[in-house]
């Protein structure tokens, strides 16, 4: 403590109204070498961490003391060693510091300090070598040719790796060739790499590769498979090194989502998990366990955990996925109960838009900056996600029996404690390819049944309005080539149509424009948001809706867009 | 999915009993460029990943299929676009893939990867200047000068920034001067830092030093002293740098537990916490918010977090933390309460050792090579640890009236669900500098008010057993000098003895022994090990009885040691 070192006893009489004095004959500062002798009667001026002088047992806090001139008036009593720490109370010579096989902490790295070690032996990083297998691959950052995807598990393994602290090493593309994987996993193991990561191609076919290889190197398969969803075809094996251990072989999963899952599953990372509540109804893998990768949001009740859908072959299901629930083998069902998410990392909250999806949403985002979540369940599941509490905003266009949009639906839902913001105006049509004799809705109407559709999903406000649509004209849905065909977004319709799989889709003209499609249109809608009151005062809200007022959209915007048209 | 493209409308009529058989007309690879055209009742072999045919538009799983020659029979019935993904559904031309400001995760890079993108560009890390002020530091693998400590701040301070992911560099170890300290800021802000941290010298002076600096260098302070415990010296302010922007200059404590917290609270790094129970009674810091450094334990009921109380000066306190509570200001007792522990990392669980200290229990652990944590709270401390089912192992060393040990204390006690272990006998006496003329026990008692004295704290067995000696002798405590001086390891009154500091100590042999000091034996004790019977099972705890047995210590083994001597 800052203050003086003292004679113990020569203060037991002071008090605030009659304090000792005593004769200041020194001062000591920390990482001095005090030569002194103190006597009965005297004091010394001391700092935190300077050593106590000879004849001192005890420091008063300079907050009990008024110096005068070269004396000190102590106002308050002290007992003996009091404000003194021994030599020998922390750590004293023979004590163990660190165990053996600790892993290093900034307070474990302190205690080396401390004892004065600048360097010390540690163990080498794990090393893992990564080879990506599969003829489909191709390096990012070169040309991608046709059918060829973009290698992904490469990088998300690497940066996986990088996140434990063990070092990695690229051992590039491999194609389906036996011989070029066997060439490849040799020098790996030459390398003296203690693991060898394979992610495998797509096809089921890879596991059955990597499995023969390992035994063709003389190595010996522990797995072959695995009861899980995703993570299937993993393998795991080991192969000797030239020391004579075992080289650990793992044969991943090519989706790049079932890639990361099995990893996390086997190289398990941080243990970080948290409780949410899971709203929606959910079919699981039957015989397997299966760990479903999911989204996390905010809820009025907690956290809301919703399941990312895209598959395991979606790049988007890795971006979205914050983690992953484990649903046991023997469960089929999930729905509206609570779960457990094991993370992947910190969850990135931010503002949380659950509803249709539209690339005026992200327009606003990318001109607010905010950070948001979108989670694409159509407008009904958006409205629900309100109802419950759980999203912020959600974009809806729900066209209701007498054309009103929307409003009639918040009725019906019985949503509560919300708001509905005028948005914008789209119009949605049918998209065609250009080369096809379709230039009016005559055309179309005249030849529906000849022309191969492609519908959006149910709950969804295009599919609504379709359904509107023939019902008005009397059309019967059969008549309609590819009705039951469900595409989930509006640039799935684009390109489904682009690429001439399919003849005509229903969807907004901005993404007819994008994907360079004939548009004609069948009518316009209210793209609105419904917010949660509660969030109104929200910076990030605020933000939102100044911005979807003032940002140039690709769409029409009615005069009061931005303005509180119905409350709920 | 692997298995066979088909035109659905073929398959309607499939079904276990009626297969339809089509013929193969080729296969296709994931990677592949197909150039096949699929007529009716034709189907092509197809891999995961693989580009659909013209003329197909579905995939039946192979699972539901089998080969005969250049036919495939199908065995049930597949949608139109059922296993098939559209281009467009998971990214599409113009989609947002990743918002400015994205932390990148491994899912993120994952993303970038699969849209191609080998180099993107990214901010760089933050850069934050270390410099470590004060005349009593020493760079570690330095010799120590007397009355000096080693630079500990400077190392946990860089090893928690690389923890958050950013760059540091060290200015080294400036003295108390200020034209010293002003020429190393100067520097460091020339370096084009973004942040200059000074862990501050242990003197309170050493935070004026640098609010001095701040504004000498035309520099701003914002804060200077903060309400919390600990942490009151800190400084917080800018100076301007070279680019005209505010470079932000923080001052911390100089205590390495103190630097570390507080660089915790200001430079939050993953919010990570943990609820556990309280089960000791601790008194606050006046006036202040106090962040109370913790270990937390495995209890039967979760988590039990004990106080680590060594103090912020101490470097145990940093290796023995898991992390810190904060104790609101108004608060004055923390008591037998549920408490909320802020991690600083993952928690090392591992065997819990919770009572007196001994050398022995270290050199048990260092040859048996296991995880523990050690938590010294006295042999009642220990006792009470273990009938509310927090720690694991106790070691006790408890005279009781009838000079039985141990067993009688288990009984006042009551604690149930436990086994007493033998374990070894330590002899207990008086720790004499070898200068001084008392060689045997009578010189002792003749002198014993002439000499100064260390004693141990009231609940540790050395202290009964000193007050037992007392007793059965006549002796009047208050006639010994320093009967009130309690110190908390038996090393400590080791070194307060081999330092002149006191005269006379009452210990063990081991660490006079360990001191070259004078060992005049007074007792033997047992000091045996109170285990939850519960933990019997456990690995650890088996492996920990079977190292006691077998381990050379430097105490004298009864025959029965590391048997169950009693159950209760």
């Amino acid at each position: 403590m800052d203050g003086y070192a003292v004679r113990s006893e020569d203060t037991y009489m002071a008090d605030e109204d009659n304090p000792v004095i005593l004769k200041v004959v020194g001062r000591i500062r920390a990482g001095d070498t005090p030569n002194i002798q103190v006597k009965s009667g005297e004091a010394v001026e001391i700092a935190t961490g300077a050593p106590i002088p000879k004849g001192c047992d005890a420091v008063i806090m300079v907050e009990y003391t008024e110096k005068e001139g070269d004396t000190v008036k102590i106002y308050q009593g002290v007992a003996p060693h009091e404000n003194i720490q021994y030599c020998g109370s922390d750590i004293m010579a023979g004590e163990l510091v660190l165990r053996k096989d600790t892993v290093l902490s900034p307070r474990d790295i302190g205690a080396l300090a401390a004892i004065g070690k600048k360097k010390i032996k540690v163990k080498r990083k794990l090393r893992v070598a990564l080879i990506s297998t599969g003829d489909e691959l191709i390096d990012p950052g070169r040309p991608l040719g046709e059918c060829k995807i973009y290698d992904v598990n490469t990088y998300t393994l690497a940066a996986s790796i990088r996140e434990r602290g063990w070092d990695f090493k690229f051992y590039g593309i491999v194609g389906d060739k036996e011989e070029d994987l066997v060439k490849t996993i040799k020098r790996a193991i030459e390398d003296n790499n203690d693991i060898v990561i394979l992610s495998g191609g797509t096809s089921a076919g890879s596991s059955d590769l990597t499995a023969n290889v390992i035994e063709k190197l003389g190595g010996e398969i522990y797995i072959h498979g695995m009861k899980i969803k995703p993570g299937k075809p993993t393998v795991i094996g080991s192969i000797p090194g030239k020391d004579g251990i075992p080289k650990l072989i793992v044969g991943l999963p090519g989706y790049p989502t079932s890639c990361l899952t099995v990893f996390n599953v086997l190289f398990e990372g941080e243990k970080r998990s948290i409780r949410g509540h899971f709203p929606l109804r959910y079919i699981s893998a039957k015989g397997r366990v299966e760990y479903l990768p999911v989204s996390v949001v905010r809820s009025s009740k907690g956290y809301a955990v919703y399941p990312v859908l895209k598959g395991s072959g979606a790049i988007t299901s890795l971006t979205y996925s914050d983690g992953y629930i484990v649903i046991e083998e023997g469960k089929e069902i999930l729905e509206d109960e609570p779960v457990e998410v094991h993370l992947f990392g910190n969850i990135k909250f931010g503002l949380s838009i659950i509803g249709s999806h539209c690339i005026g949403v992200d327009i606003i985002l990318r001109e607010s900056n905010i950070y948001a979540k979108t989670i694409n369940v159509g407008s009904i599941g958006g409205l629900l996600s309100i109802k419950r509490g759980e999203g912020d905003i959600a974009g809806i266009h729900l066209l209701g029996e007498d054309g009103e949009y929307n409003i009639p639906f918040l009725e019906k839902y019985k949503v509560r404690d919300a708001v509905l913001i005028r948005g914008y105006i789209r119009r949605q049509g049918f998209m065609v390819r250009r080369d096809l004799p379709l230039e009016t809705l005559e055309d179309i109407l005249k030849n529906i049944d000849r022309y191969r559709f492609i519908n959006r999903n149910k709950g969804s406000g295009t599919r609504i309005l379709f359904d509107k649509f023939l019902e008005e004209r009397g059309i019967d849905k059969s008549k309609i080539k590819g009705y039951n065909i469900e595409a989930k977004t509006h640039s799935a319709v684009g390109m489904a149509v682009a690429t001439g799989r399919v003849d005509i889709g229903v969807g907004i003209e901005t993404v007819a424009e994008m994907y360079n499609l004939r548009f004609i249109p069948i009518g316009e809608e209210y793209y609105d948001f419904l917010i949660r009151s509660e969030k109104l005062e929200d910076e990030n809200v605020i933000k939102f809706i100044e911005t979807l007022k003032k940002v140039d959209l690709p769409f029409k915007k009615p005069l009061n867009c931005g303005e509180i048209i119905y409350r709920c």
